[in-house]
């Protein structure tokens, strides 16, 4: 576990992963640096007296950049074989929070869900009237062909012809969702949550999952915690999970170990495969999931750890 | 308040209202009919034996129809004089869910939800790629001008004019929100409720209120209780309004009155104006509201009870 800090922060990059047979050392260190980029980029808002609010925006911006991660540049294909991006922000100081759902153009979908908290009067903005609103906010937007990747496309169109020839679903969690996400505390102990994804490969067109409703996968409040899921997203939703952890923590006393980890497994008896960070008011984050591995990381006594699958956090130099 | 039955019903067609001093008696009377005749319509599903989950279905497509209401036919125009309607519905017995967001097609959004809810695997869906599941589906499809009137056109168009001469605002609650909803408790002891809007009038294309957001303007859990809301749906979704009614009965063994309330009354002080109806497991429904009224209603030993303002409820038999 991190040790007690003022500052912390965690991310993640989705829960499934790749199944530790498939996943050759390359491809892995591969995805250790880039939550390990990612966890620099927060960590350095941090240490320079920065916000929890934009410590987590640095750090899903990073993620998003890379195409590794479900999310922004690498997110998935639609059966329509468009992509369609969900993201939310949440400050847990005043709940400030903004979302968008089903948009394809900003290059950080994360500045999207932050532009619609900061400036639009509104919370949660979908489709075109947002993509509409934020390019006239002068939002940084990207073509499709930004965001599209060779692997992404082909997992696209494995999936339709599997579903067309009646086969059974074989998939990896890796194949069947994806997301990122990160939590921080900062010195002022104000907690921050932001969450982005591009759902899963070959749903439909206009379905929205649980990273931009805020309570299901993106919540910060600082009496309680900040937390970002990642997983089956409609189940998420329907047990209000990330602020069902905060509720458990304030309303009945738990701590936010036993709250996410209850949490957690009480999803599972619903089909809910996922996990989860969080950060409490006061302690280091918690990092859960019920799946054979979360992409995922923190920052503990100037060192950068990761991990992948239930193995040893991989331990480097800030 | 209403008397302990096994099944319970209540319903709100919106916070705010017409202000006293502004309502003829022809308005209210006609606001009470249909008030009356979504709680009818509810209330026989509960006595022919069918569940909470058909009875919050009918009482909303009475509302829905309804061009007096904020929902289906009556809804409000965004600033692109189009409509854009959000619903959701919930079952507490198993957390089932289903919502729409920014759609403009399907006669009954409700049942928009209710489909997504039922078959397609997902919980939420909005704009193009809902509506082309939903027509694909078969749900009953109407014409934009089905949906429109000439009264909701009227205030678009005053509120551009005042927006562009930069006058104060000065509308009332009706002007700036509307929403109808329903819960019910069926004989099973089973939960449900419902919500259905056009958001409020000049809204942004593409802005999502907290109507179809799971937890905070819809919500059910047999454990604890069904809540629908109305009102700035912005503070709703950022405080997980009916999600956190339940978690206080759930965890802290709050009473739903004294949750309901405490939760309205915490809502007010951050900008939240609105209201909600509720049923608990066990006892009589619960209305309440921040604002000068809440169209409203509920059943009761026989009788159908209706109300606007801060009036006694007008009792009808059923």
């Amino acid at each position: 576990m991190p040790a007690l800090a003022i500052h912390a922060l965690a991310i993640h990059g989705g829960a499934g992963t790749i199944p530790v047979a498939g996943l050759d050392g390359e491809t892995a260190d591969a995805f250790h640096a880039g939550l390990g980029a990612a966890l620099r980029a927060g960590w350095l808002v941090l240490c320079g007296g920065g916000t929890a609010l934009d410590a987590v925006t640095e750090a899903v911006k990073v993620l998003e950049d890379d195409p590794l991660f479900n999310a922004g540049h690498g997110a998935v294909f639609t059966t329509a074989e468009t992509m369609e991006m969900d993201a939310a922000i949440m400050r847990g100081s005043d709940h400030a929070a903004g979302a968008v759902a089903g948009i394809c153009g900003p290059r950080h979908p994360v500045e999207a869900a932050r532009l619609i908290m900061e400036r639009s009067g509104h919370v949660f903005m979908a489709g075109a009237g947002a993509e509409a609103y934020l390019r006239d906010a002068g939002l940084e937007f990207m073509p499709p062909e930004y965001f599209a990747t060779a692997w992404r496309r082909e997992a696209l169109h494995q999936e339709l012809a599997r579903r067309a020839s009646g086969a059974a679903d074989t998939r990896s969690d890796a194949d069947r969702h994806g997301t990122v996400g990160a939590v921080a505390r900062d010195a002022s102990g104000s907690l921050a949550a932001a969450t982005s994804t591009g759902g899963y490969t070959a749903k439909r067109p206009g379905r929205i999952g649980d990273a931009p409703v805020i309570g299901a996968g993106t919540y910060a409040d600082d009496a309680s915690c900040a937390v970002s899921t990642t997983g089956n997203g409609e189940v998420f939703i329907r047990f209000t999970a990330a602020a069902e952890i905060a509720a458990r923590i304030r309303l009945a006393g738990q701590s936010l170990e036993r709250a996410a980890a209850d949490v957690i497994a009480a999803l599972a008896n619903h089909g809910g495969d996922g996990g989860l960070v969080a950060v409490p008011a006061e302690g280091p984050p918690v990092l859960v999931f019920n799946t054979s591995g979360m992409y995922r990381g923190f920052v503990a006594d100037g060192m950068v750890c990761t991990a992948i699958h239930q193995e040893p956090y991989r331990r480097t130099r800030l």
